[in-house]
């Protein structure tokens, strides 16, 4: 299915860096979800390039929504968003056409489209896409809070610095939902920045590791095999760019660890089972359990650095040399986050959907 | 979908521990793929429970194709391969009805199932249906090993042990498919059965952490969004029981780093394109860059433990103590080895089957 | 997907005439659903050669469902069932091997497989493999059933002689689903039978029309592009041997006609809103109204025909002549009509799974 | 997957008839494929209304292509085209909002969407959305061009009036493709039209038959079971507003004649295999026999007539009448034509995208 992802709920993404727009189709809505418009547009400023350590290309991001909402809410149609591209400087990328830069797609998608990729900005490739998944993911988010299903995520560590980790996570996730840099430590957050602001100096780039957590899904989600509660997050989180890697739980930390260990006890609280401690990361056996769902994932650092970098002309077939100029991010995993709660959302509305029907979501059931 | 996995080779899967058989439909693969039955025979002992660091349980494996050979070729129609279950002890589960078992599927199957599933055994969550993958994966690897395409895994660590990283690719791979416990340095593997085997006296389990390499896969494979090479991989892998992360490349391990150090600079070597250092894991974009595609998978250790463990009757919803008797596997990662490489075995033939058309797997094209 | 049909419920076909069984891997059933065998074999039986008009090829067709039922009812995992193949005589079929019998898949399996496919007795091709989707349909009917929705198909024509038409929806279908050769008007059946006979005399074969109606659906049930309830019917039903043609409700009888006539104005029938008279056939815009869906297909006389055609030998690229020896129908059309309820009750209660939630079959919702 | 529709080439459908705008996204297209605007524009002129036997609604139906495309070709990524929506006069509607239009999809929408559906127009389920339709078409029109494959329809019958049958393939194909009202005998046309304009007079509305032929396919195309060839164009085809029935070569008409008549005998013409006569319409056992593929598709009488009807006001559920008033078409067939084509170019172009891989249609294999 390629550009569009999911069952029941599916979302459909398009667009290039510098070609008119970018956008999305979320098909499988259940009818009368609000569309927040606020709600959007406070999504779309989390993913907006932030302070002296983003890159100096600011979209306004004005999204229009051309189908599938009627007064205010989703009609159950496909809603389609459209977010017009402006800010486009591309003489800036017309010199290194054929240079692939180093752990970016230009090779890649040459090998795959034979050169009738647009290659400007990184084209279809761009994180410039995920302002439309975000815009999209939005409104999952809007459905999935009426159903008292909230979704949060920290930056866990950065170029070396770690956050604490979750504590009280209602008010944990309240509050990152309203953070452009979103660390539960605000100390830690600072000296990430400064990490970032160095490497941006050094013109190089740093990465790290995200952690999010999931409350207020059922038990009783997902399937055994293959559509697993893992396997399709991590189906869908391989999309937002930089992501290498994705673990639920304890994950890589306790796996050489013993099952006493590893475990998680069931046991009451009041008439809900709930487990003692989460190393499962809310998911046993492929479907939820009832506790928070909990993974991290890790994100490279941003390819795009000012450093001469070796590398090939991929149509002369001959070793070079580039170096980038143009508008850059040192660090992407602040603005990643935002695009990892999307993705997580688009997925649980299609997981409950497919459980429950396709009005569930918007309350008629 | 749920049990049916893939887009142009797709694999079903079915079956329950104790009931009368488990099996898997692939479906997609090209004509003119020799069934080859003693390599099918040969992955599923690999499978198979080993020495003493072992469950008891062990089955002949005798499988049966029904559908989709002829000639000893597939025939490019629905190939179904049934593994019958014979040493099935019942009785040593019923006990155990409605406590769940820490760290297994007992409870969200209730929740799912509402107590229609079977629980014998683990029912259709039981490891045991992995039989049926690997068998299915056979077949897979079979088709890709004509094309050129090698896929190797060795434990990369078990139980605290390290294994020795990957030097000779192609060498190593070779090596690793013929030994029924995966590991490139032998003494560290003789450490890790020993730690096996002492979680075992314990009562306990332990996990670790698989390492596949892929060589051979062309550059040009994969979808930027949603069908990346890595998020189509991970979909699958965590379906294999006890798999909570998935990363690949350097992953986690550098995703605090920089980008002047991640960055895989592209240099020509002869005619070919090729990256120095490999932390991408051979794919940038969501799409193969030709370099051996590497990943990581920790297995969590096995949740069967022959401990006193604090549960729940989910039932009578009250806290209940549980003690598993019956026959378990102190680890499982070494027999999950060979159903990674199934599984990854059966998301490749459907990424090159959907770029180069149902007919380039059997050669015809 | 090929060989799997379906979003929420999907079914997956396997196996070969002359191979060892053919079956069906039903995925997405409810849990609870009664796997009522005696029902499974009546509906078996209904697909048997029928007297001295159908083929004297008679399979047992003992059905083993090898997973998915525990206890007498269905489990919510794949249930596959699967029906060994006992009175194959393959010698019968080798001499014509490169010849393609006219209206046969010969020629274009070969096309697409390359001579690696099964040719015996049709192969995959063959209308045996219905035995296994009838089994499958079983299960599926008896879900809908329990939610009081029932199928019901007679041969509406059959060489030229037509049945009388529906008059009492419930007490028909009910008639209908016990009757191995199925007409409302018995007397118009006894001529059929005359009919098929004497082209049986001839060596030659007829063909027919069935009609079928769905009764207790409710409104609001489908999709307005693309998964309406008419294109997922027929994207079934153009699978079962035979089938040429599938017009709902007044179909082409009216397409001439005038909006005034073909229009089904609504009316309330106490609190139920009805229509006068179906020309639609119980759906507008792609959605079930609630009201009857009622199709027609047109089944293609039986292509093996005792008579020497002209045909090629596609091996040799050369002009032929062939003359079918072996076991043939003179007619399918009796047998195709519980293939026809069977592929509309997957459809049915995969929509219905779709709009109501995986649970909602089983009773649970 | 509801509105999107395909496995490696497929069409996602979004907007609402009175909403901002109507479009598609067509994913999987191979990449380098012309992206002929001046083509668009004239499949788009042969779906806006023709004369006086249309509706007055007159849009002009630019399009904008918002992705997908570079240097005036296709980049192989998903490329979305957006039609805006002008000539909306909503007032015309209101009135009306819960009297149930008969044959239309008022009281369908409203039992599925619970009253959040956009009813201005018809919403979603309007006609308007097959101006995307057309436009995602002619783009798979242009790739199967290239590769000599040819799709033309036909008016065969239309308010009793006949068209002639196709003779000379190639010719009628090339001239129907330049028609605004498709026949290829013009006096039967002309009658056509006296027709249509009688029952616009009447304040009806009238239906008709269309026939298409395809030439060029290869033999080998498509799948025995569920995605066969006949399916998944029935599946397409039964979206187009209107269509009420599919059928295959000689389909209904020939389905009580006898296996002697119908079957289609092979014979060799130069090289290639053929069949005498095409009954069949070009698809045997699912697969395409690489006769020309023919079908035939029933188009009823527009719904919206000028006369006072019986029905319902389905929030009240009570009896009502209703007397549409507003701009409709007194015929929709000769403009339902060209989104055939388009569904049949688009359900083509997946087939052999599947078949070939998803650089073929685009020259590159």
């Amino acid at each position: 299915m390629k550009n569009t992802f999911g069952s029941s709920v599916c979302v459909t993404l398009f667009g290039e860096s510098h070609g008119p727009a970018v956008g999305a189709v979320v098909d499988g809505l259940a009818p009368g979800i609000q569309a927040d418009m606020e709600f959007i547009r406070h999504q779309l400023s989390l993913r907006r390039p932030y302070g002296r350590i983003s890159t100096p290309r600011v979209e306004v991001d004005d999204f229009e929504i051309l189908s599938g909402v009627f007064n205010g809410k989703t009609t159950g149609t496909p809603l389609c968003i459209v977010i017009r591209n402006t800010d486009t400087k591309s003489r800036d990328y017309e010199a290194t056409r054929a240079l692939a830069r180093p752990g970016h797609a230009d090779f890649t998608a040459y090998e795959k489209y034979h050169g009738f990729e647009d290659p400007r900005g990184g084209g279809h490739f761009s994180g410039r896409i995920t302002a439309a998944l975000t815009a999209a993911g939005a409104v999952a988010l809007t459905a999935l809070r009426i159903k008292g299903i909230a979704i949060g995520t920290h930056i866990a560590s950065c170029g070396g610095i770690k956050d604490r980790t979750f504590s009280e996570l209602e008010t944990d996730i309240r509050r990152l939902n309203e953070m452009p840099f979103a660390v539960l430590d605000e100390d830690a957050g600072e000296k990430m920045k400064e990490v970032i602001a160095a490497a941006a100096e050094d013109g190089d780039s740093v990465g790290g590791v995200l952690e999010t957590a999931v409350t207020g899904v059922p038990a009783g989600i997902g399937e055994p095999w293959f559509d697993t509660v893992e396997g399709l997050l991590a189906h869908g989180l391989f999309s937002v760019p930089g992501i290498k890697g994705v673990q639920f739980g304890a994950g890589f930390d306790l796996a050489d660890s013993r099952g006493s260990i590893f475990n998680d006890p069931f046991c009451m609280e009041g008439d809900c089972i709930k487990t003692r401690g989460n190393n499962n990361g809310g998911v046993n056996g492929g479907i939820s359990n009832g506790m928070p769902i909990v993974f991290r994932c890790a994100v490279k650092p941003t390819p795009s650095i000012f450093r001469e970098q070796g590398t090939v002309d991929f149509m002369e077939r001959k070793d070079a040399q580039i170096r980038l100029s143009g508008r850059h991010d040192p660090a992407i995993i602040h603005r990643a986050r935002v695009v990892v709660d999307s993705v997580t959302a688009l997925v649980l509305c299609d997981l409950l959907a497919q459980r429950f029907g396709t009005d569930w979501l918007g309350g008629m059931q």
